[in-house]
C-alpha cells in the first residue's frame, strides 16, 4: 500500500516526520512512503531511500493559515498535493501533522466524501479505564461545530466500522453525549438524535452517556456533536494535565518527604500518564471521506508518527474504506427515510 | 436574614441538612433559618431551636420526579412551598439539595425571573490553578440546553455581578467557553456571542477560551452555553476522580514501594483533592431570580451545607440581586438594541 505523506506539517516537520516515517518502513515491509515537502529541506534529512519517494513541493500550509483559503490558494502546498495524490488514486491514504482544518478541508473537498455521508468528521480512539476493551470510539471532535442530528446518527455508523475493523471489538455499542442519561434529556438536536439512534438497526445504541462517565468504558463508541466533544475532549485533557502538574507542585512542596515519596512512586506515575496519552498510539482521523485521512498532534514525535502509519496500516488492510462504503450504499434508502422522518419532526 | 431551608431534598436529607443548619446558625448570628419538611422526620433531628422555625410539609419531591411536573403537582412539597415563602417575601433566599430541575423550575416560575434577564441559568465557582484569584465563575452549568447568543449576553453580565459581589473580584474579566480562540471559532450561536460580548460596556470582555484551558485562570467568569458548559464541568469532574483512582490502583499494584511511597504523598494528594472538591466550597447558583436560590450537591453533608448558608449570607449582604436588577433597568434599552442588532444579523 502506498501512504502519501505532508512531510512539512507539524512543529517538528520535516524532521520528525521523516525520522518516524523510517521507523514506520523498517517496521511495515508491505508501505510505500511518498514524501511531499521542499526538496532543499526534506532530502537531506532522508538516510535511506528504500520504500520512500520524494515529491517536491515549493508551499507550505502554515499552522495559523485560514483552513479553506490555504487549502484552495497554496496548490503545489505539501499538503495540498499529498491530499491530490489520493484523489487520483496514486496513493491508498492520506498523513499530516499540520493545520487541523486545512486537513479537513483537503479531505472533505479534494480526498471527497463518501456518497451518503452528509458530514465526514473527526475521531480518536481515547483510553477506557473501566470497560472491556482498553479504548472507544470518541467523535465528533470539533470538525463540525454545527451538527444536526442526521449527522450525529450517521456518525454512530461511522464510529462503528472504525471500531470493529481498527480497534477489533465485536458488534461495538454506541452511546450519545448528551447532558443526562434519560432520552428526554438535551436541546432538540440530541433529543431528535437519540430517536433516531434509538431506532436504527445500523448499530447497537445503548443511550445516552454524559461527560462524567465518558473514560469509565461503558461504550465503545461515544458519538458528540461536534461543539460539545471537541469541549468534553479538550476539558478532559486539560484536567488530567493540570491534576499531574498540581501533584507534582505539591510533591516538589512537601520537601524530603514528598522527594521520597515522589521517586517511589514514579513508576505508578508514568503508567498512569503513558496510558492517558492517547496520542502516542496514533492520530486523529477523519471518517467519512473516501481514503484514510489521518492526522497526529502537531507537536508529534518521531513514535507517534511511526505508530499513527500502523494505525493507517490497520484501516487500509481491513478495507474500513470500502466496507463503510459499500454498507452505506446498500442502506441509502433505510438512511434517506430516516432522514426524511426526522425532517417532518423537527424545523432544523 | 431569613432563608427558606427544603429540609427534605438531597440523598442524605433531612438528617444531613438539619445538621448543617444548626452548624450555619451556630456561626451565624444575623440568620433565621426556616425548615420546609415533614414534621414527624424534620422535628425530632433539631436538638437547640434557637433561630429556627419549621413549617410542617406533607409532601417531598424525589430526585427521578420529572421536575416541571413534579413542581406543578406537588404543591405541599417541603420546595415548593420554601419557593412560595421566598416569592411572598417572607423569606430572602431559597437552599434546597433536592431534585435540580424542579428547583430551577421552581426558582423561574416561584420565586420569578429578573425583568430584562430572559434565562435564568446556574453557576459556580471552580479552582483556578493558574490565576490572581483563587476561584472562577463558570455558567451556564445546564440549566438551558438550547441557548442563543443573547443569553450568553446576559450569563456575562450575572457572571460579573456574582464574581464581583461573591468572590470579591474588581472588574472581573470574562471569556466565552469556545472550540477555539480566534474570534470567527464556533457555530453560529457563539460566533454571534461573541461578537455581542465583544462590543459590551456591560463587562470586560478578553474573549473566547478552550476548555482545556478552564481551570488556568485565565478569566475570572466563564461563559458556556448550558450544553457544552454541562459537558465541561462533567468531564473535568470524571477526569479528576479518574485520575485520582487510577493513581490510587497503581499505587496499591505497587506493593510496599507503592504503599510507603502513598503514605508519604498523603497530604499533597490530600491538598490536591481539597482544592479540587469545590463541592465543599458552597452550592450552585440560580442568577437571574428575584432572590438567591441555591443548589448544593444531592451528596452533600452537613459542612458543605452549613458553608453554603455562609455563601447565601454573602449574596445577601452584598445587595447582590439588588445591584443587578437596578443595572439591568437602568440598561434596558442599550440591552434591548444590542438583542435588536442581533436579531437583524441571525435568523435564530
Amino acid at each position: 500500500m502506498k501512504i502519501a505523506i505532508d512531510a512539512m506539517g507539524g512543529d517538528f516537520a520535516p524532521f520528525e516526520i521523516i525520522k518516524g516515517v523510517e521507523i514506520a518502513r523498517d517496521r511495515y515491509k508491505d508501505i510505500e512512503f511518498q514524501l511531499y515537502g521542499t526538496e532543499g529541506e526534506v532530502k537531506p534529512l532522508i538516510q535511506n531511500w528504500e520504500r520512500i519517494e520524494l515529491i517536491p513541493t515549493t508551499e507550505v500550509i502554515a499552522m495559523g493559515d485560514e483552513p479553506v483559503k490555504a487549502m484552495r490558494r497554496k496548490k503545489d502546498s505539501s499538503m495540498v498535493r499529498a491530499a491530490m495524490a489520493v484523489k487520483a488514486g496514486r496513493a491508498d491514504a492520506l498523513f499530516s501533522a499540520g493545520n487541523t482544518g486545512a486537513l479537513l478541508s483537503s479531505a472533505i473537498f479534494l480526498v471527497g466524501r463518501i456518497k451518503g455521508v452528509d458530514r465526514p468528521a473527526l475521531a480518536t480512539a481515547l483510553p477506557s479505564f473501566g470497560g472491556k476493551y482498553d479504548h472507544f470510539v470518541f467523535m465528533d471532535l470539533g470538525a463540525n461545530a454545527d451538527s444536526k442530528p442526521v449527522h450525529l446518527y450517521q456518525y454512530g455508523i461511522l464510529g462503528s466500522f472504525y471500531a470493529s475493523h481498527v480497534l477489533k471489538i465485536d458488534e461495538p455499542s454506541v452511546r450519545l453525549l448528551n447532558n443526562g442519561a434519560e432520552e428526554d434529556k438535551g436541546d432538540e438536536v440530541h433529543k431528535t438524535a437519540h430517536q433516531l439512534m434509538k431506532n436504527s438497526p445500523s448499530f447497537n445504541f445503548l443511550g445516552n452517556i454524559e461527560a462524567r462517565d465518558l473514560l469509565d468504558g461503558t461504550a465503545d463508541v461515544v458519538v458528540a456533536d461536534g461543539f460539545s466533544g471537541n469541549a468534553a475532549l479538550k476539558a478532559t485533557e486539560g484536567t488530567a494535565l493540570m491534576m499531574l502538574k498540581q501533584i507534582k507542585q505539591s510533591i516538589l512542596a512537601a520537601g524530603l518527604r514528598g522527594k521520597i515519596g515522589g521517586a517511589l512512586l514514579k513508576p505508578a506515575f508514568k503508567e498512569v500518564q503513558k496510558k492517558l496519552d492517547y496520542n502516542e498510539a496514533g492520530g486523529a482521523v477523519i471518517l467519512g471521506t473516501k481514503a484514510p485521512v489521518v492526522k497526529t498532534h502537531g507537536s508529534a514525535k518521531a513514535t507517534a508518527v511511526a505508530n499513527t502509519m500502523g494505525q493507517i496500516k490497520i484501516m487500509v488492510d481491513t478495507q474500513l474504506i470500502p466496507d463503510i462504503q459499500q454498507y452505506i450504499n446498500a442502506h441509502t434508502e433505510e438512511l434517506r427515510a430516516g432522514n426524511d422522518a426526522l425532517s417532518e419532526q423537527t424545523n432544523d
